[in-house]
């Protein structure tokens, strides 16, 4: 392999790490849509918020006007810890693709978290701290999201509260056990420790839970309990804000070289990975100071930006959080059980919803099994076993690698790798055993779901 | 947390990582005792170890005069996939101990094996594909070996099967599940597939298995099949050489901060690990250019240093392997069945043994509830869930590091966290649960498997 000017991974120095967050809505035109109080059907205000989230939180969600947010100097020491994230100049895979394609990874897996979820969890657990509240509330489904907080909320010495989709917490008792070893409590959901919880065990016995279903529960725990907040890994402003520091470092590091990407590809569930990736470029092309593609990738199992509507939903299943306006399948809508990776959210970010409305982002969606197998070759060549989440931006990447080589154009292709894959072996061990299937949603399935949105 | 001039992580730029590994042995006044041929008595010939090793590796095994080995450019780049790993300040261990100890690690998990094995992994994969060889075979433990090897024989498209101890297969298959991802064949040993698998399974019926047996198979294998060759993840004086990469960046980033360690500790099963770590700094002590404590700590279930005798010995249980003169508690040692992490291999590296036997390292031990402990504390304060093995590393870190707070002392210490305890959940949870407990052998288990040592 032939030496390169690129290294293989660019490291910013610490002096050279993003100081501030970006705020994306500051410069949309076209804002994302407020959320919606159902009850009276106008938008929140700051004090319905305030027993849900905590105050600077609120803050943040409400604020699409100002650019920069200051990374307060503890977050940022805390960064240090994990950060830094590696881009990598993936120099195997273009090798192994043979095309003339320029390949970049950013790679937010080497933490404990095995994500980018440690990002926005130690800002949203710092703020609790900082206004004095004992703990905080949240849901998680794969555990990743879960896993983060424990570790933000053990480092801050706060109370954490994960409710963990049960058939997660079932199949998956390691990353119950990480969360354990970093102090928190974490129960299955639906449990019978919260009212939402028992009702929905009484209408669907025996139901293995969705991440809607526990968002329910750890909301109305956060707002019963006084000190206690909830939190939440993806969708929300403030989430995508936070997140914005992987965008940050990826243009820097870009930059450093003089590299221009052509297209940016990420996976999107909620969209908290593929909006903090994609906002520093995303500002240049709204501010009209640049061009880039822009993709996100979804399972064709759980197809928001495709196949979704873009309403007023609920972002839970038991109908007690706020109404977002979003891409979404209906929140009743639960993703085939074969669906093996996460992303399983049956909307999106209001922000990101907005952005792909305006026409400034394509969305796609691919299948489960030539996902694992882009996973499975990513893996083999480039040393690490991804997530399955990241590894739908991988499908794509290889992709258009391919279209490249097809074409013989040299373009920049730069994705995000979310995470890595090591709890998630139960489902590479169906795709090694030739077990895996796809399943795509009729349309039928789709209208169902849709048919219950709220009327706003 | 205040800012300091030394960064919470030092990462090397390419062009400052080693381009050749440092051979220890080479500045040694008293060489390591060479391997014996159980037969004859006499030392191991080139023409004697060429059936179960690549010839490149029997050079490199028996060449204790040559200080430096280029690192050929092909192994150069695939290390650039992972590495430089970085040197990590341990600031917020170091204010939670509040310790005015100074606390460095070296951090060689962020890689998909997990550990450092991958160092030696690739190399000895690289010289068995450049002979031109089908395939190699090998044994694991507790997985990370054999993952590592797995990694690097799929990126250079070599066949690899793996014995793998019958205990650890069916207690991690995520494990297992990593090695097929990447293309190995994993056999649980003993096994029927070997004549010395057959005969312990006959005189052992039931066994788990250990990693002594799991070596005698997969030799028996490499030794019977043309086009292969064994290779071993420890011990051997070649892994010490690969593994001197870790020890060499580690010197290179301090010297770049004019940061003289005091100490320098590392856990030790095989050895390859600390051996690699200490490599340069050790060649300093032994050509008498500075001063360091050198500490290895070790499991009290398995205490080949600190109770072991320095003798010849089986490096497996089938015997049919080479005689190493080091500390061992006799090839027929097995620790006991409550011992939850790795470093449980009977006896040590030659080159650490003569080290040690000269004076020249300090050897520890720690029983493993404290280790856990440790493992805990670290984890919640560094955000990395370490390995049991490299915790036993972190114990004795926070201890010295706590001496220095009595004694009011700044000492330097570094340490190697060799990985991450991302498979290692079982052994954490029962942690978590208040079910793990301590086994120290009595003498008398010991003096029965060291009377079974081979006379020569």
């Amino acid at each position: 392999m032939a030496e390169n000017k690129i290294p293989y991974k660019i490291y910013l120095n610490e002096d050279e790490m993003p100081k501030a967050w970006y705020n994306l809505r500051a410069d949309m035109k076209n804002k994302p849509a407020p959320l919606l109080n159902p009850g009276t059907g106008k938008p929140m205000t700051k004090e319905e918020l305030a027993p849900v989230f905590c105050e600077e939180l609120v803050e943040q969600e409400l604020d699409d006007t100002t650019p920069y947010i200051d990374i307060p100097e503890e977050i940022r020491s805390f960064y240090k810890m994990y950060r830094p994230s590696p881009l990598v100049r993936a120099y195997c895979l273009e090798e192994k693709l043979q095309t003339p394609a320029k390949i970049y990874y950013k790679f937010e897996g080497n933490n404990t978290s095995g994500s980018h979820k440690l990002n926005s969890a130690i800002a949203q657990a710092y703020y609790a701290k900082k206004q004095g509240l004992k703990g905080v509330t949240t849901e998680t489904g794969a555990g990743q999201w879960g896993t983060a907080l424990s570790m933000a909320c053990s480092y801050l010495d706060l109370d954490c509260k994960v409710y963990m989709v049960k058939v997660s917490y079932e199949q998956k008792p390691f990353r119950r056990e990480v969360m354990r070893t970093y102090g928190a409590s974490v129960v299955p959901s639906p449990s019978e420790t919260t009212e939402v919880g028992k009702k929905i065990l009484a209408e669907h016995p025996g139901t293995t839970g969705s991440l809607g279903c526990a968002i329910s529960e750890a909301v109305e725990v956060a707002t019963k309990n006084p000190g206690y907040r909830y939190v939440l890994g993806s969708v929300l402003n403030q989430v995508l804000l936070h997140q914005s520091v992987i965008g940050l470092e990826t243009k820097i590091a870009l930059d450093k070289y003089g590299i221009k990407p052509d297209m940016i590809i990420g996976c999107a569930g909620g969209g908290s990975n593929l909006g903090g990736l994609i906002a520093p470029f995303m500002g240049e092309k709204l501010r009209g100071e640049a061009d880039y593609r822009i993709i996100a990738v979804e399972p064709a199992s759980c197809p928001s930006f495709t196949r979704g509507k873009y309403a007023y939903d609920f972002c839970d299943t038991g109908m007690i959080c706020p109404l977002a306006k979003m891409y979404t399948l209906g929140s009743s809508f639960i993703p085939s059980a074969n669906h093996a990776g996460g992303l399983r959210f049956h909307g999106m970010s209001s922000t990101l919803s907005q952005l792909y409305a305006d026409g400034l982002m394509e969305a796609t969606s691919v299948e489960q099994t030539e996902v694992f197998e882009a996973a499975e070759q990513f893996a083999r060549v480039e040393g690490i076993l991804p997530a399955p989440e990241s590894a739908h931006a991988i499908r794509v990447a290889i992709n258009e690698a391919l279209k490249c080589k097809e074409n013989g154009e040299e373009k920049t292709i730069v994705f995000g790798l979310t995470g890595t894959g090591y709890f998630d072996l139960v489902a590479y061990q169906k795709y090694n055993d030739g077990e895996m299937s796809d399943y795509i949603p009729t349309d039928e399935e789709i209208a169902e779901s849709l048919a219950r949105l709220p009327r706003v």
